[in-house]
């Protein structure tokens, strides 16, 4: 497929209904979608408390492209291509560390924290350092959290600050610590990966684990119907000062939402894991703050813990997915929890979904296959990108949703 | 390459010599393969017997593509794309099984048996369920073995079904059950794979073990010499009353033919493997009656057993061989037959072809690869594909051949 | 790409600097280096002592592309593509042996080992044995070592041949044998691979073990500055009779240089690893004879043994490395050399550069990866490949060096 065939599979896509074959499993549209959304969209990267000190770096990849974040002297985090301007060698393995300075490992040029060329050993006189930064990455960090923009005009970022800034206060992320990473590969598309995740309406057969604590039957906008326990949350939360949202703009949405009747965390139990809670309002009891950016990840901010799930594509049928735990930095493994307690919802959860994600994909490779109307009416609010909507085209339900003022921050 | 340059590859084709190298590997003409013999030939996908009850299924692949085979109410068994109409997801994991309806692992869309859906959570009213069955695969069963065609014009199937069922009758295939399934991927070409299935050149020299029962050296048409054993073979299976053939059309052959002298089955001593034989006739001493689909089956029916040998393509050079034994479903395994016994000629068989299709596929890819002539008259007339005609246009060979009378039957 | 594109990229180069990023990591200019890189230039393709007798064969690839050399009647070492002329199948599986005749796998086909075509049985009577011998490739052996090109046209070969028998002459290699082969996947592309064999800037703080013999910091062209060894070792090459060079065109270079003072072998220790030397002249103590081939190879002979480096593409991002260590056929391993000891410091320095390419090929695929400049006069004057100039398409290095009389063999 050229640009051309391209154009024309966007063009069928049909409102309200999945997608065109090809956009789950071509290897040219596999391409375009690197270049077009991953290249241009926001992406979650991090957290400020991977990278503590001066010289904390912490290295990822997009897709196949290696980001390396560092904190320099001045304790602001940058965000860089991990590629050496001289042969391109990657700097930094994928992971975390420390450095006062960043040394190449293939010719030891050497960079200040800054990104700076500090020294190139045997280069000639006219050579000039100055012309041979790093090149760096757009970057903005909110309440604790780290996020990057390849694009040289990034999207719009003043409303999602506002906004998390005042969802995430209550979290104290400036005190969180990584508890537990976890990568797993999903053999099928991102896309399909992502629709997974956003989209509720498989939650109740297939992950009885998670129905326990989160609303899987929930009407739309969290209107739980008869049963007063949200608006006795609502009351509750108010009365704490914590706002809820429902907030979003076409690339990112945020609510605060309270977890089925009695449970406090996402657990097996509905009981926190974490005996040192990272929300001081409320004792931890505070439901759920979800955010979610498109077109890669989300994160659920529970009074005693935070995950955070994040697809990165590797091929048009594979998919990296890295999931963090946080907890209170103050935590101590052993004592105020168990890592194999903390984890083990939500790593049952995507095991599941690499289940179902990877039979999808195998479906979707049908001839049988055609894009089939979905529920017009997401069930959930982050149920848009289900819609068949590409991410960063708009989402006309996020738009329909925005006037119905109820739970609406403002 | 595009649809101009494999034009130009298929015009490159001379009658009698081996295939022009893109043909064999690469990745365009290989996509092509796909849609132009695999999307539109008859294939064999299975055994009626596979399928026993209401609401049994078998679900295969054709390369990527999801098949599944399922028996309804009225016990007649339908194939359908196992695609879910709602999202694409597979309904049904490879394999076989049984269940009262088909039940999408996703989100629990719900057909029935004859595809038709039956129920979808959640859809807004002015969804039609009409509209939302399973897509049918045109389906084909004569004497107890199942054929399909992804095309929705397929070639006709009327001279093959009269033909086969007077050749199959006697081996009872309603009565059969399935022994033993076996995969084995091989690093070539399915067209290499397949003509290596094909001919029997290479059978003297490559497989001793085969050629103990097996005629590897017989002359064309089976005439075989001075040895009058192919006219007794004769004599006593028109006085049984079994029809020989050959026949056959482009997409198809069929014959029964004797074995080596003394033989009864094909076997490592040339005795029955299984105590209980599927054909009565004879007391199974019939030979074997052997048919092949192009492009890609073929099966050797004795007295007491039947092989089935299946190749799927998965990439220019990676095909996907399965291959089953068939025995009389009241053959008890440790008691009638071995199961290791039973499957030890054939699986050494075809670990000796994949050795060599895998050497060839290596020698094709070289600069020094040319198609070259190859024995012009095959000496088996099963040898149909090696003469470089490709499946599905004309097989020149067969023509001439059919000119001939003897053992032709009418 | 199609092949205007490539010829925008090769466009793009700048002298002086790495490549475009598209020559490291695309699928089609991959397939484009393979036609116009390896399947025209001269390559090293092993050692007559590899084939010693009549019927000796051996049998490697370059890429996918299959080569057999065999040894003929008349002592002659022959090349052929290693692919059958019937179906195309390979006719020795890689690494070494001897046969009588070269007899297909597959049917049998046997041919003389002048690539004539001796039997094909059961062809009809209108078949030419004579038209179907096997494809010659154009082969040249210097000295011991065998040289093969795949193009009917290859580069001149008789300076290279004259130089290189001069150099070569004392290493004695008509009464050598190979030790240990071993083989190195690298996941970089080949121009990675290479480019990092052609330069020492990476040494001094990547290969501690290389540089305690091998004279990493050396300036260009091998001038030691104050030290004297260079100049005695001069000397004393010129009293035994042994010349130096450096000589070499745009697809070749060779020199005899001095190691670390007080250093005859290229060990851990630097002392030989052989009791027997392969060079009698100084007793062993003659420096190294080092020279290389674009696109692909090296080869250091010091006194007791000689170390061979292939490289050959796979993939985009693929290369098979192999390795060689010949000594003297005389030398006994376990008596005469420990074979665990003879290949432990070219595995460890290949293992340092596996890890230093795959690691510059996942920076080179960053976006933020630019050409950027790299030393405009390299330090050691193999440092060609460096310079960023392609292979096969002049080196400005080399022509102004050559004006350089220094050094230089006339």
């Amino acid at each position: 497929m050229n640009l051309v065939d391209i154009k024309a599979k966007l063009d069928e896509r049909r409102p309200g209904h999945s997608l065109p074959q090809a956009l789950y499993n071509d290897a040219a549209m596999f391409d375009f979608d690197m270049a077009a959304i991953y290249g241009r969209s926001w992406l979650m990267a991090g957290f400020t408390c991977e990278l503590p000190e001066t010289g904390s770096y912490s290295a990822l990849k997009v897709g196949r492209w290696p980001i390396l974040l560092v904190r320099d002297k001045t304790g602001t985090i940058r965000a860089f291509h991990n590629s050496c301007r001289h042969r391109g060698a990657m700097l930094c393995k994928e992971g975390t560390g420390r450095s006062p300075r960043l040394v190449c490992p293939y010719h030891r040029w050497t960079y200040n924290l800054d990104g700076s060329l500090l020294s190139a050993a045997r280069m000639p006189e006219d050579f000039d350092n100055a012309e041979h930064g790093l090149r760096e990455v757009r970057i903005e960090v909110v309440s604790g959290v780290i996020y990057i923009c390849l694009a040289d005009n990034p999207p719009p970022f003043e409303a999602f600050r506002r906004e998390m800034e005042a969802l995430l206060a209550p979290h104290d992320l400036a005190h969180a610590k990584v508890a537990h990473v976890e990568t797993l590969t999903e053999y099928a598309n991102w896309k399909l990966v992502l629709e997974n995740g956003r989209e509720c309406y498989h939650c109740q057969a297939s992950h009885p684990e998670l129905a326990r604590t989160f609303p899987v039957s929930a009407s739309a906008y969290f209107e739980f119907g008869e049963a007063d326990h949200a608006a006795q949350y609502e009351a509750r939360m108010q009365e704490l000062g914590l706002p809820l949202g429902p907030v979003g703009e076409d690339w990112w949405q945020a609510i605060r939402f309270p977890l089925n009747p009695g449970m406090q965390s996402m657990s097996m139990d509905g009981q926190p894991l974490v005996a040192k809670p990272m929300v001081a309002a409320g004792n931890g009891d505070v439901g759920s703050l979800r955010w979610a950016l498109e077109p890669h990840s989300f994160a659920h901010a529970v009074g005693d813990h935070l995950f955070f799930f994040s697809a990165m594509p590797i091929g048009p049928r594979e998919t990296l997915v890295t999931a963090k735990w946080l907890v209170h930095q103050d935590a101590v493994e052993g004592v105020d929890y168990d890592r194999a307690a903390l984890v083990h919802l939500w790593n049952t959860t995507n095991l599941q979904d690499k289940e179902l994600a990877e039979n999808n994909q195998q479906g979707v490779d049908s001839p049988g296959y055609t894009p089939a109307p979905i529920r017009p009416r997401p069930k959930f609010w982050w149920c848009a990108l289900s819609t068949g909507t590409a991410p960063r085209h708009g989402n006309t339900w996020m738009k329909s949703w925005a006037k119905k003022p109820r739970r609406r921050r403002t």
